[in-house]
């Protein structure tokens, strides 16, 4: 544990680049029978591969930290370094570095018999252990008396691969979750490159998993993911990594989240059309390959409940799910709110008022 | 499950009473290293039992759900009935009829033992089954291969005091949380009293544990936690109800929420000086007994930890909690935000440009 203070500036205070306002015009709205009962705004910005913001709803230059939202970009060096083919990383272990997964049997195994070939263990991830989210995964630790390890964690996948860039590169696997570890300092640059934005001095923090976390414009975070949906900008490498991480996640959508999941249920129904991955505190980012553009969102709140109504709304206007779709999908684009005995008691649905 | 859709309007319109917009001027922040990450909008008000807004940020008319925030409210039936009297409800099962407890055995085993009583049993709960919240009871369950029952839902303290009083009235048991039933339509007038408010045609939509929810104005719900703090207008049976339910939760603070919940932790600072009750979708409400106030607010989001950062700061801004136990409750009031590995990340707490 380390309780030194989180806080950048020298007198306690923290950058306060929003404040909840109606210049956050995305509002998702949670019924319960004759009422809406709770609200979530949200600010969203569609750019393309230039970094020209084709929609915007509220400030595109407002800082977000990606959280995980960003695994995708965060995968890049694992293939364009060589790693990902030094070791031999077929498209399921591509797909688990950028994955938020649930911890389930077919999420952990592939990351322990990944370590393996590393000649690491859980041991060598740096993130902390979790309980699995899915719950029959939980269930099933539980009852075996057994505590879940690192290779349980969300995050475990990304951690692999950045423990396969280390390893690949000679740089130490030990401590390389560190701001000045190399494989930090690469994934900072990485980021800049691709959103296109100088990030030195920008706000900084650490992700739930122990790595840092940059404060970057919301249309900068849009524009990184706008390469993977238009490639033809990116130098070889990086085009080809891009190419391969949008086709792996396509191909292993159960493995980017897990079962019942939003982000594994959307990703099945577009597949190569659009990456899509959810990030902690209401933050989603998107690819959207046919259209070559970025899209990248943010609830204010940070609830992850509006995060999915959101982007699922999103890709409506855009184009990227179509009316059949949106049919398909209704149950996790408005998902009903149900309550202890299963009744169906409201909705979580974009306001009729969105701003599109 | 009862898929009737929950909608009252019949175009399938719901009342749009807010928009999360800055008339809720009260903004917790969530930070992570040196930015604000997140924002949560709340509306607030505190009021005598006169009615009267003695403080308000935001529309104190905006309807709101109370969700288990008014459990106090709906235990006064139960008292005043002659109901708790005529079956030795000692003041552990008051304070459980007032309750959204974490399933542990201490609240299980007293909700069981009093239905026993009742000569009833869990499955005359009509609130439906919950894993238990408090993780060692769950895990308990879990290792155990027992599902959770309707005892450990969160709210069979209060289900149990429903079926107290229809049963020392010679009421049905079966159906008591249905609309029509006496034991809801007793609950709805109490409110209506305690609130002053005129509850014919607001906004009706069900709660989680299955029970008739209806939107009252902000100010009502502190009217009515007002009578707890201030009970000289009460009629006398109602009076030495709401003052049974205040001296029952002092002294069982673990009872009405447990083990390391907030709610309880509170509850143990201020004992009869504060009757404290959260609810979901980011209520709480609070009578202030030394100061004759109720207080009730509402996160627009819906989310607990900033209706627990605001509530804090409200008790501290009218002086229930003073510096001193404000310091003591440090880790309540602005709880620190650690990532998995325990590392400090953040912190919630009230904007330092929190409209007090």
């Amino acid at each position: 544990m380390n309780d030194t203070a989180p806080i950048a500036a020298p007198d306690g205070s923290v950058l306060r680049v929003h404040a909840g306002r109606p210049d956050s015009p995305i509002a998702v709205e949670v019924t319960r029978g004759g009422m809406v009962e709770s609200v979530h705004r949200v600010i969203a910005a569609v750019v393309d591969a230039d970094g020209k913001v084709v929609s915007s709803w509220g400030d595109a230059d407002r800082l977000v930290y990606g959280r995980s939202a960003i695994k995708p970009i965060q995968a890049l060096p694992v293939l364009e370094s060589g790693a990902a083919d030094a070791y031999g990383l077929d498209e399921s272990e591509v797909t688990l570095c950028c994955a938020s997964h649930s911890g389930e049997p077919m999420h952990v195994e592939r990351v322990l018999a990944w370590l393996e070939r590393l000649g690491l263990t859980a041991d060598d991830l740096e993130c902390g252990p979790q309980m699995p989210s899915y719950e029959p995964a939980a269930r099933a630790l539980i009852q075996a008396g057994v505590a879940p390890t690192r290779a349980h964690n969300n995050c475990s996948g990304k951690h692999s691969g950045m423990l396969t860039t280390a390893r690949h590169l000679g740089e130490p696997t030990r401590g390389y979750s560190g701001d000045d570890h190399p494989v930090q300092k690469r994934l900072k640059a990485v980021m800049a490159e691709m959103s296109g934005c100088d990030l030195s001095g920008v706000p900084t923090g650490y992700d739930g998993c122990g790595i840092p976390v940059f404060g970057v414009p919301l249309k900068g975070l849009a524009t990184a993911m706008a390469q993977f949906a238009d490639p033809s900008r990116l130098a070889a490498g990086r085009r080809a990594a891009a190419e391969r991480i949008v086709a792996a996640a396509a191909k292993n959508p159960l493995l980017i989240a897990g079962t019942d999941r939003f982000n594994s249920v959307l990703l099945t129904e577009t597949g190569t059309s659009c990456l899509l991955k959810s990030g902690a505190e209401g933050v989603f980012a998107a690819a959207a390959t046919g259209k070559g553009l970025g899209i990248c969102l943010k609830v204010d709140d940070g609830t992850g409940r509006a995060a999915q109504v959101a982007i699922g709304a999103i890709l409506g206007h855009i184009g990227v799910l179509d009316a059949d779709a949106q049919r398909r999908l209704a149950n996790a684009l408005t998902p009903p709110i149900r309550n202890w005995a299963g009744r169906l008691v409201g909705v979580a649905r974009p306001a009729p008022d969105l701003a599109f």
